[in-house]
């Protein structure tokens, strides 16, 4: 059994391919996850074929020992997706996803988790946490999510929903609404949406020049072009950015004391900008203990290939 | 080899016992810590001596499987108590105490770890965590320590620390002065000695009427006396205290999702005013898929044997 089967479902695609055991993605696809209105049926047998179609083009039947599938709210333990905003099949409901499609093919084993424990078991496995039994990886993308690695195992906690650390509670008083409906969550402020309500806020508090006065709806994408560019306000919302972060930071480290803090997602693009602010503020607010001790790194998987691994590696 | 040996380090006085596999303690003794100034040697020597005694008065010399120890900043990685500002001899230095204990007790494995996880160790094997596999242990004595159970397991991180949660910041700006160099930590609020603070700013910044107003030097227990006669102001104390530390829990359950909180130490029996503030804000600020889920649990074991029987528990 040389192969296994990764699939990472996202709010408009979903992406597989397979995968052997030097981390080769083979046959790498993508299908629509936004075209099933609230079927989740339809969705999952659409799938399976993918699935199927995949393992028979890789050439690989009969050698695939299973399927791991990363999934927004995806449940380690009971093999479902619970209430997912983003996928529109899943929203509000409860979707036994890693069974049925299971039975859609075959039998063959399938296991679930969210995105970001996927990400953490590909860095593991194959990026730059390899060797490492203690790490927490942040995603940073739409949202702002996470996969905590304590002495080599992901942490699912009691229920399977542990390391939600895109929602601790990081500005107290007068924070931001989150879509989790708290305010003040790590995410409101260190996503790529969190980037650009700094960059609004930002704009509207001050006169200074700023090559983003010219842009229509301010993304994250403009935010990092504008500070490329030498962007004094541009470069500035990435330092509060990674300011914000290195303190949230310094609470996971008390938490579990990890080796390192693996920083992943679009918004890890603009590392350039960020770095030098989340470190420095990390080891600003950290224990004496852990001052200049603990990584930060930058995942080393290309985007495109990383949740199929990540979410291959949970198949092995 | 039915019997283990629990030793409690302290600031000022050390615990120790035989303990049989029910949890009993047999011959619980105690010593001075605080009298050898900076010569670990001759504590660790009195050490040594006093648990010979205790293992001979209890009758039950050959029959000993270990010894446990736990100790302010004690590494269980490492055996040693690194810079423990609270003991004379352990303060800016490292003492092997695990190594130099064993070997004054001819041979005997010890094992060390730090107080809060020694005292989370003792409520999984004795006490009301029994059987949980998840659950995070707050000590509230003068300080806030932690110990964390993931998986059955306590965490200790890459380096041995891991469990720092009285460092957490939970007050961004303006907050207090920790002894660890930080501003903000919740040890500063939710201690005891953070209760008598909360006292004096209460205290300075009203004229509202209060027994404590009679009282020189404000301890937490004066603050627990006065709450108890019905005074005002030390139950908004308390409440004060409780909502703090409520909202630092919903953080540390978006981290590692557990079953339950355990409440232990001295402030833990102010249960009657701070139980309900607790559990009110870490219902307000956790994640909704976390809402009334969590359990909010206080210590059952007496707390003059629970620090002797997690110690002990270590060594089975």
């Amino acid at each position: 059994m040389d192969f296994a089967v990764g699939i990472d479902i996202g709010g408009q695609t979903s992406k597989l391919g397979v995968v052997d055991r030097d981390g080769n993605v083979l046959n790498g696809t993508v299908i629509r996850s936004d075209t099933y209105g609230t079927d989740s049926n339809a969705f999952i047998s659409a799938l399976a074929d993918a699935v199927k179609k995949c393992i028979a083009d890789a050439g690989v039947s009969g050698k695939v020992c299973g399927i791991g599938v990363g999934a927004p709210n995806g449940n380690y333990y009971t093999g479902q997706i619970l209430n997912a905003p983003n996928l529109a099949w899943a929203a509000g409901q409860t979707v036994p996803i890693a069974g049925e499609l299971s039975a859609g093919l075959g039998g063959l084993p399938v296991t679930l988790t969210n995105d970001a424990n996927a990400a953490a078991v590909g860095e593991m496995t194959y990026g730059v946490a390899r060797g490492m039994r203690d790490f927490i990886m942040i995603t940073l993308g739409t949202g702002v999510g996470s996969g905590i690695v304590i002495d080599g195992n992901v942490v699912y906690g009691h229920d399977g929903f542990a390391g939600e650390l895109g929602h601790v509670n990081v500005v107290h008083h007068g924070g931001r609404l989150c879509g989790c409906g708290q305010h003040g969550c790590l995410e409101t402020y260190c996503s790529a949406t969190g980037v650009a309500r700094t960059a609004r806020e930002r704009l509207a508090a001050s006169v200074a020049p700023s090559l983003l006065r010219d842009v229509k709806d301010v993304t994250s994408k403009d935010v990092y072009e504008a500070a490329r560019q030498g962007d004094r306000l541009a470069i500035d919302i990435f330092k509060y950015t990674g300011t914000v972060m290195g303190r949230a930071l310094a609470g996971f480290v008390a938490f579990s004391a990890p080796e390192a803090i693996v920083l992943f997602g679009g918004l890890a693009r603009a590392r350039e900008f960020i770095y030098e602010p989340v470190v420095k503020s990390l080891n600003r607010y950290v224990m004496p203990v852990w001052k200049d001790k603990v990584k930060v790194l930058f995942s080393s998987l290309k985007e495109s290939d990383a949740a199929i691994l990540g979410a291959s590696a949970l198949a092995w």
